[in-house]
């Protein structure tokens, strides 16, 4: 039988250390949100995000702009001493100009962890904000929130075993999505927890692992019959179902996407499954939100 | 009878100057390239560079890498003192991953223009390194040279009229593309010097002016009746092709894509046509390692 994990049990427990740590502090925190498109599922994130904020003590402002004036919005919240955060909800443009965007919030605001100031000491495994600092670098929320949520579901060994090696040591995790919203920055970090990450994606297969990215030309097939882990992120209706013949009877999966990744039979046969991590990454945003004001706004 | 512009012409004469002022400093400059893929116009692109290096006296090493290598050279030659410019040969992955790669070229050796450093201060009218700095910005290769370009057709009024007013005042331009690398760059700079500029692209219409950017449900054909240039840049066959019965009589019409967007007899009509802006583009990134070096490496 499957165990199934709700992610937002496991965000509760997150949220009651949040609202613990928000009620100590004495500023109002503040989050923005910048609404500009009508698209569902946007909606639906910016309400979620405001539960969450509710939830936790932090106040939620979402403002609804023309995407032509998203830009001035974000630097005016930039500039505004009373946010603490922003929240961007995408897709607006398009990639190109989205990424651009992305880039214009301020990365002590940047709670999704997106813009190349932050997604930089990702990728190079800076875990601070500089050298000999104790301030902790931001991560990108949904990759965050899945591993946080491989940690909920004891697949990381970091409580029995961080002295012994890196908390994903020994394991192999495969992924499809290779955006770098989600999959290239998971893959980084899972990589950099020690794991061995077979990447899958419209551009091929790679390997992340302690060493960097590698070419490969290992197939779906033999990819998941090595993982534990598999990790699935393909908005795609033309994306050929994993299949329970195809995953391992101790696997671990998950799925971000908003669509189904898995056919039945496999959700029945995997170990754990995951059906959805949005109620984490919300969470993950609002703790992002915590730690912006005590790395750069808090006296 | 319509006028052809030979871009190859108009680089010539900014080569000579270009050269002289080679010949002036005392540092031998040198430009990397950076070569990943063997897709066909990035090698041809790559033996234009080498071409323009040799004609003007700068060095030019052409390094050839794979592409998970990328990142590793570029911070190699971020960190060479005998490097003064990066010029990388894309595509190599694909939007998303490239994007990442042209933010990891530091800001003083983009002879591109594409790091978000420069993107930035471009797209707020900043022309100059600092407040009050004589050090000018850089400019993004390709939407520069097509400045130049109309410049040597004379449809910019800067030399008689500067006085009076932008360059480009009382001008309607329509761009078809408006990608982060050329057409919206393009877009923001021909707004930036007075004109009036329709950008179309598969994310649909906008109007570019000093104002900024704003929707529009102008029709193509609209905005080409409204147009004395029109600048394309679409690599789709599936494009429509320009008409002559679109076009004005007194058009300027410029194709910097590697296909056709004109019809021949729209070609034909235009007053003025320039069919290819390459040779150009490497003679701007040859003006942007000059300005480079004299911004950030000469003491």
């Amino acid at each position: 039988v499957t165990k199934i994990i709700d992610p937002s049990q496991v965000a509760e427990a997150f949220r009651a250390e949040l609202r613990a740590r928000v009620a100590a502090i004495e500023t109002p925190l503040k989050l923005v949100g910048l609404l500009a498109t009508d698209f569902g599922p946007s909606a639906t994130y910016a309400s979620y995000t405001e539960k969450a904020c509710v939830d936790t003590g932090v106040a939620f402002e979402l403002r609804r702009v023309q995407r032509l004036e998203m830009e001035r919005e974000i630097e005016a919240v930039n500039q505004d001493p009373m946010a603490h955060g922003i929240m961007i909800y995408y897709p607006i443009f398009g990639v190109e100009l989205d990424n651009y965007l992305k880039d214009q919030v301020s990365p002590q605001k940047d709670v999704e962890g997106l813009s190349s100031y932050w997604m930089k000491k990702l990728y190079r495994d800076e875990r601070f904000i500089q050298d000999r600092s104790s301030k902790k670098a931001i991560l990108p929320c949904t990759p965050l929130a899945i591993i946080k949520l491989l940690d909920a579901a004891g697949v990381t060994v970091a409580s029995v075993n961080s002295a012994t090696g890196p908390p994903l040591e020994g394991k192999t995790v495969t992924v499809f999505n290779r955006s770098e919203v989600v999959g290239r920055p998971l893959a980084a970090m899972l990589a950099h927890d020690g794991a061995r990450v077979l990447s899958f994606d419209i551009g091929g297969p790679l390997v992340f692992s302690s060493q960097g990215m590698e070419e490969t030309n290992l197939s779906r097939r033999a990819a998941l019959e090595q993982s534990e882990l598999v990790v699935t992120g393909v908005p795609d209706r033309n994306f050929a179902l994993i299949q329970a013949s195809e995953i391992r009877s101790d696997a671990v999966c998950i799925n971000f996407s908003t669509i189904k990744n898995f056919d039945d039979a496999a959700r029945e046969k995997a170990r754990i499954f995951i059906p959805r991590v949005g109620p984490m990454t919300v969470t993950m945003a609002l703790r992002n939100t915590i730690r912006l004001f005590e790395n750069f706004h808090s006296r």
